[in-house]
């Protein structure tokens, strides 16, 4: 059986890569992050929803991106943008990623992603991301992960052992319908995942965050009720 | 004046980066890492040399490669090779890299320094990577190199603002000695190095390891006294 790592965030997305991988037929691994994040309520997401879909060993890397911030997501001085598209909100004209955009996110993901393929023998990941709905995140772009590909086959044994890591991105051209309904036909729990970036502390979603509005979007795209979302209304 | 991300190991070639980056006239921004690796003796070296060239800001960005090992550097089930090249001793004909080879060590380090040089407005990376010493290790290839500076810039908002990070690795084609005599033209205090891949519990190196041997080739060859190896002899 041909094992792949899969980065579960605890979200919507990774929720549905993971179903896909297993679909495929991999063995998983499923690997998150407590990198700093205002809230670690996805990694029990992340838990909850690895134990439901089944996977060989789910592993938590920790680090702390929050020492030097530079996103609303790690940062406690800068806001989470509120009911509109977080893009649409940033004012500087030089910079185009949205101010949830954490610096080099997905390049550290992936490098542990690797790491840990290289170590337990996989030549395959699966990351969840997406150019439809975070066409303004850079290191969501597909040109992005396939010369992140490309670093990974040259920075390890891949290259003198003559094979090259996949990385599958299923999600790439997908917009958030679309992928509602691809993890409702593997049988995804949306229940058991979280998407807001900003919640209570009770762990309810806000429903007026970037993330919220998209996820709210897509279920009402796909006409099926939001599971979490629902709750809250 | 231009910021650098210096990748700061507490070993012998990083030190004479740093210097090199000062030299050339960068505000340094030093990035040293406690990774799960044997021993933390590099990390007080790394703190010492740092204060001695002098940096702007000294992180060390901490996570554990040890939970899933897969080197004789971060797993205690794998000895550290001695009295040999570590590349002559393993015996697996399909792994190329050395035992001492860390699983896409430096991919990993080269993305959370792309992530801290993006916060700081930093375009530059400094990286102590050797194709002359370290022939086996994959990710120490200029190929990598070259690669990953391409993913960084795609992965970040280097892309979309049309500028690209430049990775700088200027001890790639110099063999140690060559390195050693540069950083002394450069003022390096080389007993603040540590360069033992399995030092004593008091710090001491086992100055037969691969990288005690190739530091003592080294300074021999430049026909320098080691102020550290020299210590224990």
């Amino acid at each position: 059986m041909r094992k792949a790592v899969i980065l579960l965030s605890g979200g919507l997305d990774s929720a549905t890569i993971l179903a896909v991988a297993k679909n495929d037929g991999f063995e998983c691994y499923a690997m998150s992050f407590s990198y700093g994040q205002r809230h670690k309520i996805e990694l029990l997401s992340a838990g909850k929803t690895a134990g439901r879909i089944g996977v060989a060993e789910h592993v938590t890397v920790e680090f702390d991106l929050s020492k030097w911030g530079g996103s609303a997501l790690t940062s406690k001085d800068i806001a989470v943008p509120k009911n509109a598209a977080a893009h649409e909100i940033n004012d500087s004209s030089a910079i185009t990623a949205p101010i949830t955009y954490v610096p080099a996110r997905n390049t550290i993901f992936l490098s542990f992603a690797v790491a840990w393929a290289e170590t337990i023998g996989a030549k395959d990941i699966f990351i969840g991301v997406n150019s439809v709905d975070y066409s303004g995140y850079p290191d969501c772009r597909p040109e992005f992960i396939a010369s992140f590909a490309e670093s990974a086959r040259l920075g390890t044994r891949a290259a003198d052992e003559g094979w090259r890591f996949e990385i599958h991105a299923p999600l790439q051209n997908l917009d958030k319908a679309d992928i509602i309904r691809l993890g409702m036909s593997l049988g995804v729990d949306y229940s058991l995942t979280h998407s807001c970036y900003d919640p209570a502390p009770s762990g309810a979603p806000c429903g007026k965050c970037d993330s919220c509005v998209l996820r709210a979007n897509g279920f009402a795209e796909a006409g099926i009720s939001d599971p979490v979302l629902a709750d809250i209304r």
